[in-house]
């Protein structure tokens, strides 16, 4: 049997810096654990701009498209920032999110023990917070249309966007948030604004639906986003899976991030339907950003990527033991005190650069 | 010369609560200091709909638009919540704001220093906070059209919500959070997604040409929205006024005052063009809803209602001192030691019902 195949996607800033202890984890899983990939890179965001013309190519998108799992760092810069909106380094993330069918974004919110003090909210409110945002990532405001910028008739203009749902949309995300539910502590918060949007309405009873036929038995319950903005920074523990649209879930999964007060630590999955092989279409990226100010300095925390290449380990590939190894593997380094800079707190430790860091993982593994 | 018309509009769960304590207020204010006003009362919310069978009669609706101001409880609860869409309490809410076309909505969000520690947050993040979120009250997602639930092309329904701001939609409120940073540290940043949605895109090129145009001396930023939810969580103080649109104002006022600690504590005007009179049209509410667990127990806060009684002072009769008594009568009350339930801490306090803390806070004037 063929090896599953891996597409590196770099991209911007700290991207590459990051991905590079990835694929050291990659390589440290070919010679220890018989686990081999077929790797293969390109570009996307502002370096596929600069290169192409655009934030991604036909042909990565096509190899996207093929492969088992992408592996995504981060895009986008100031240097990129006065581009036309159709050609901003966003947009070729945009568009390997909608063309991949990626609609189930799982987003953890995790917060380690070692790193509990850096959270703006007190220790205990966010020690041992462990919940996950299924954020829909296909549909919503993000690629509802009509939309765009057009002149108004008062003699100046009127920006539209659309928000839109169907049925489908809504009951294919609800399932993914019920089945992770089942594998977790089986609860499901839904969240919308289904007393402004009508959107919100059919949001809410197609969850409901959801539940009713096809997940009883798991506990679910709904919310309108603005509450759980509130509840979100008032009690986070209260949550296990929140299930919610595209934009809603773009603030909340940030928010619900910023509360573990670590950035640096947070990967993401981006699944889509099973593919042919039973694999579902999937991207993983860290959490954070491009995060230009620290690029090239060695500053850059790799965690949140190689945390995300466990993340594929066990949703795109079944390796949920070798997964966990690597989860493992980080607790310990940080239990030992090993910190990047963005995890120097008061307390101290032990300074380490990102590569020190992706040594440190490995030999912990 | 008449006096100023004042419209109470109490609503439902703890509403006609906390306005019967504003109504102490207003009373103190008469025989006191001289300052009158002529006060009427109608209904709006679940109480409304009982009567009239809508949440806003016309009668009402044309009535708000004839006084100098409205004074809004709470609306909502339990018993409305399996109303059709069209009839539910918050309609009634949201009829009042777009018919009074009161486009700009202030939240500050203001943590007492006696209160601090009821925040999830870390005392020093937030202690002394003191920002103000400029909500566009009067378009974007809660009102644009096409709206509603569809048959879709797969047999399903689709919900269908629009997005949509005008060049002049914009101007105004920007102009409105410029005007307000004047006078406080001078500085906005407004917050939207531009870079994925075209509205984005629109809305900060328009808050950017007040800037430049009409209000260069007053310091301007811009920031996702997503990056907001964040920023406001890691350190709120770094900013002053912030202005974004309906739908994000409604997530990040109620997680600004979450940060707060004490909702019940947080009052909030929404205004309008200036009226034929030079007063500009008026609604102003505490940020707490109807709170119907606590209804009609003597425990609710009734501090929100009062504060925004004095923003009343402020905003719409020029009565800044006044405000500034009430709002140092609240200050002296807290101090005391005085704590309705909500309140009520691990370090102690003297437990007063909603009525006993009218009568302090009227003691304190
Ligand atoms: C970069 C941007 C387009 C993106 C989004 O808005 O979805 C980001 O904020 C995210 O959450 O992945
Ligand atoms: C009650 C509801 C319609 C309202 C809103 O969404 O605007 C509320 O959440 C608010 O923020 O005033």
């Amino acid at each position: 049997m063929a090896n599953p195949s891996l597409l590196i996607l770099a991209g911007d800033g700290i991207g590459p810096e990051v991905m590079a202890e990835v694929k050291k984890i990659i390589g440290w899983f070919g010679t220890k654990r018989g686990v081999h990939f077929d790797v293969s890179e390109d570009l996307v965001g502002g370096c596929a701009y600069d290169v192409h013309g655009t934030p991604l190519h036909d042909d990565t998108m096509a190899k996207a498209l093929q492969v088992d799992a992408v592996l995504l760092g981060a895009v986008g810069g100031p240097k990129y920032d006065t581009l036309d909106f159709s050609v901003k380094p966003e947009r070729g993330l945009l568009r390997l999110r909608k063309e991949m069918d990626l609609f189930s974004n799982l987003r953890p919110a995790q917060c380690f023990d070692a790193l509990a003090d850096f959270s703006s909210l007190k220790r205990d409110i966010v020690a041992g917070l462990d919940i996950v945002i299924v954020r829909e990532l296909t549909s919503g405001v993000y690629f509802g249309e009509p939309r765009g910028i057009f002149p108004d008739n008062e003699g100046g203009r009127v920006g539209v966007n659309t928000q839109r749902y169907t049925t489908n949309e809504i009951r294919r995300v609800a399932r993914s948030a019920f089945e992770l539910a089942r594998r977790r502590n089986n609860k499901v918060c839904s969240m919308e604004k289904a007393n402004v949007m009508e959107s919100g309405i059919l949001w809410r009873e197609e969850v409901q639906w959801v539940h009713d036929n096809e997940y009883p038995d798991v506990e679910l319950s709904h919310m309108y986003a603005d509450a759980g903005a509130m509840q979100l920074t008032r009690w986070p523990k209260q949550f296990d899976v929140i299930v919610t649209d595209n934009l809603f879930g773009d603030l909340l999964s940030d928010l619900a991030a910023m509360l573990t007060g670590s950035l640096g630590m947070l990967p993401s999955a981006s699944l889509g339907a099973p593919a042919a092989n039973g694999r579902p279409k999937a991207l993983y990226e860290p959490v954070h950003g491009s995060a230009p100010d620290i690029t090239g300095k060695g500053l850059a925390n790799p965690i949140a990527c190689i945390l995300s290449f466990a993340m594929a380990l066990r949703y795109s590939f079944d390796l949920g033991d070798e997964a966990a190894r690597v989860e493992a593997a980080v607790e310990k380094v940080l239990a030992d005190g090993l910190r990047t800079a963005d995890l120097m707190g008061p307390e101290g430790g032990t300074p380490i650069s990102t590569t020190g860091m992706g040594d440190a993982i490995i030999a912990a593994l």
